[in-house]
């Protein structure tokens, strides 16, 4: 089968004829349809430290993929409830079962996460792999959208760890997951969705997924605009998407007393903090975001897409073939594009 | 009636008679029996930076206190719940009871609040009169652990913002605060309470509210400890009442994957994070802690005193007169001091 | 002033001049521009076991209620935060502040509530004095809108005693209430929301306030019909508005495993449980709704209105003059209408 | 090996050799040291109309135990999270960790659990084969006591899902899962902890566990004494351990404004609920309580055994080796018996 490889200890990737791999007993193999490029993705073809010091080549590349069951594992296959011919996707983090975190619930941050295309082969392949209960049916979800519900569920995780229904949401970062996080929080009922970013493109893409005003820092007082939007008050919710020190400071004044900042957007460098003025005064709450809840965010992501209260699909901006993946990460690294997506299989 | 007051920009209190307060048709006269010297307080006599923009003198100090109802305003005693001759005790933050907090059930986060001994005259007095509505009866509780429950009531508040029993936790900064923090753990049932300071006078006293394992980062490897007593996990649960950033630091490193720091202790400087390596992948809640919740913490708190669960006792290490105030202050300076109490009247 | 009274123990009530009410220290008086006819005015109108328990008449009716402040007492003004000239509406519930419920942020059971129009004089006047804490301005809502807030905000409580966001639900019960719970599962976020009564009135103005799909169980298998649309699992969340025992069989066979029943239609007798089959095992949480959260369910229910998010305009069928409350309370009986409003003044 | 089998539909289990249980890739194989005996399993031994409907004939009976890994499965072997030599215990209830409740995080109410001892072969024989994923290593914990951790864990589910410090519990029924509760209530920092019983027997068993009140209704008024003891408040948390219809309204009754009732007691027949005064005007929340939260309780209820908080073993008063089942049954039926365990190996 064709797979993106990285071969060794430096940038780009290649593509190469590797085995379809093996389907262990409590696995499923699937072909892949659609597979998502994410900045993982760009920080791995660049090679950077973080990629350098976590990955071993050879290995194949992608987390984010959807496609169809082609063949069951003898314990898979028994149970009945994924059958050859379903069109699925899948969690990429496959987790220990057994640790403190996954016996709380919490196996979003299993101590012993192996994740795909990253830890073990990944997705830019004909063929992918996974333990059985990783995979959920799409039920008419098209492969395209199934192929992007890994960072979708990030943006759901960062949306939904709030009491949404009415309240008023700043999301710092419009990226293709601050974009999601603008339609999550659109179709949870929040009465007011603010978005900001730099870039003039990602905000036409915020408002496309239902912002309904939208900041450049560029030309726009943010903290002004918030303070006069809510009326003095500052917003319930922010979802920190940027990664950037200045998103964090504008997180902190901008939520209300007793408000939260969920904080998604992984920065390169530390932040300043003045934890008197900005959290312990203000009641503050904030939660960093790891993924996504296994199983829920799946769950509501799914109930979400097929009820058509959430479109991703303005957020996808790209389409390329494997062949084209040095093409699909110099958009990425451009600037310009919202998601990417390779289409792979059918 | 006697009345500790701040009479002007400068450090120090005064021992002056003043006219016993008014008792509006909503409040309820106190007579004082006892009140607790605090941290603030401190402040307030070396008139720092802090207490020379808030203050406004003339004015009493003091807001830790208990003492006996002996009037009451024409709506306060319609209702017919509080009576004179009442033991009582009473949450100093007086609030708007209209803006946004107050109406979430946030009071203790209001816009307007007015903190007794701080924004109106306080309780180092012969006589204070209160909201009704701020009074909570002592049913039995005597009025000298009646006069530290504002900051026994922080302490509630800082450890019940999270799921105790059988849970793991450590308290950084063994302040009365502090110390009271490990009382309130193990009486709602955590599993392991681990406390840290560097002054073994307060250690004993952690000791003594039930701490089961005392750290002095002086000569013990904080971290280091904490993994090996929770089996590699860290904790739960850390109280952070140092306000020190590097009471920070180690709060987001001893916490688990998916833990939890509420932050107390009030830094005077900010604190370098590192958002992605602490809390982000550490998936880690913080919250900042503010005062005392109204009033939930105080009922929990009167249901742990009441039922001997909780004996904040061991923490009081001195009483004074109001007289001799400068001495007050004076042992809280150096440092030896568990909880200062005046005793006022009887 | 003009106020409807009931005058003695007996059927009706008459409209008669009565004094304009004091305004108290803590009080707002309020020029009263519309007021909501409820199913309690009714039973009060009837004076049937309840009422005629509970009510010690003469007393003025009337509990949902919108209008303008024209007087403050001293210390409701003193605050600033409301003025004369305030459009306003209020929760109708007068509660302690002292019990355990209100001290626990539950003011909605406090043990001493005094509902207006029941335990002390009511809305249907020109007139109505109310503690200034019980009052919120309405910040560009129209007071038509505003004299429902009151039913409206029960099904806001209903509802979002839950977690809404890509759930589906079932209301159980389409009178005002129901009809309400229907708009407020959509603005929440509710992936389905299923509607169901006898009466095709009600269903008809279940689906203006936006019912995925209606059923009438004089016609459709509700259950057969519930499964068929949620792929056999049941609905996340039954608001049972009906009071009536079928309802409450139905609310509990309807549920999924690990669902909710919130329940808010008051049954005028007993209902056979199957704790075993019905609650136990399937893990179900069963929910009693009582007024309005004091006052949370007031500020997200401010928040849905003033964004556009729901609108319970569908719902109001009939509007009639002070003079005219024999017709309102017809048409209520009959049970053509949706919500009945009195024009009272301007 | 040597295992209980229930041969045939008719009462009573015999003792049989049967072959030692093949371990599949997932599971581990267990040597089994120590089993509880159940109220299920009197019913099981009886036939009784349950058991009759629901067991599929021959089948090896029991689902509490603990024991010592022998071998393991190749995938449950790979991780290397468990080894032979292990002593652990297993969740009884093997779920399919696809469906809505499996993804939700509530496995204990999955649509398709199979409990051992009830739909496939269980625990009371010499070994017995579990998917790795259900163990849970004892750390130091007995077996003894971990053979009880299946009905100690229904007692954890019971009075953890509410919040515990600091409140009132009254549990109904001291049957050992009631005795169990009142260990659990004081553990996790209850106030005050009455326990109700008609047997003197059991009362003695809820003293020893930690019960600061014993009531017998034979001779106690029990609301009136719960009302005396909690300032005519009622309790905050009634957890119905009893399974009787005069439970149930005992439970509504003496539960205050806002409290919780958690039912687990299993009824054999409907009960009479009076919903509007009992639940909606009282605005009680009712819970079902189905198994143990996979694996939140576990790892509560590891916790407080290993730090010593709670003993469950004042309510072991029974034990026998395999051959005498027949007394273990007689003792259970005789209702003076705590807890009885079967001592099979070593």
């Amino acid at each position: 089968m064709r797979a993106l490889v990285k071969e060794g200890p430096r940038p780009g990737m290649v593509l190469r004829e590797r085995p379809v791999p093996d389907c262990g007993p409590s696995d499923v193999l699937i072909r892949v349809h659609h597979a998502g490029v994410c900045g993982t993705d760009l920080h791995i073809w660049e090679w950077d430290s973080w990629a350098s010091q976590r990955l071993k080549p050879p290995l194949t590349i992608g987390h984010e993929f959807a496609g169809e069951i082609v063949e069951l594992g003898r314990e898979a296959a028994v149970a009945g409830l994924l059958e050859a011919g379903d069109k699925v996707t899948a969690e990429g983090h496959v987790v220990c079962g057994h640790c403190l975190q996954c016996r709380l619930g919490a196996g979003h941050l299993c101590q012993r996460t192996q994740i795909i295309g990253v830890d073990r082969d990944g997705a830019f392949a004909d063929y992918i792999a996974m333990p059985a209960s990783n995979v959920m049916k799409l039920d008419g979800i098209p492969t395209e959208i199934g192929a992007i519900m890994d960072p979708l569920g990030n943006a759901v995780h960062t949306v939904l760890e709030a009491s949404v229904p009415g309240s008023t949401v700043l999301v710092l970062g419009c990226g293709p997951i601050g974009c999601f996080a603008v339609g999550v929080a659109r179709a949870a009922g929040a009465s007011l969705v603010v978005a900001s970013d730099f870039n003039p493109r990602r905000l036409e893409l915020a408002r496309a997924m239902g912002a309904h005003v939208t900041l450049n820092p560029g030309g726009d007082d943010v903290l002004a605009r918030v303070r006069e939007l809510t009326g003095g008050d500052g917003v319930d919710l922010v979802c920190e998407m940027s990664g950037h020190p200045s998103g964090h400071a504008q997180a902190f004044a901008a939520a209300r007393l007793g408000g939260r900042v969920n904080l998604l957007g992984t920065p390169s460098r530390t932040t300043e903090v003045d934890f008197a003025r900005d959290v312990i005064f203000k009641g503050l709450t904030l939660y960093g975001v790891t993924g996504r809840k296994m199983y829920q965010t799946w769950h509501q992501m799914r109930r979400f897409l097929r009820a058509g209260q959430l479109d991703p699909r303005p957020v996808i901006t790209h389409r390329f073939s494997l062949e084209c993946i040095a093409e699909a990460i110099q958009v990425i690294k451009d600037g310009q594009a919202g998601k990417v997506i390779l289409e792979i299989g059918a």
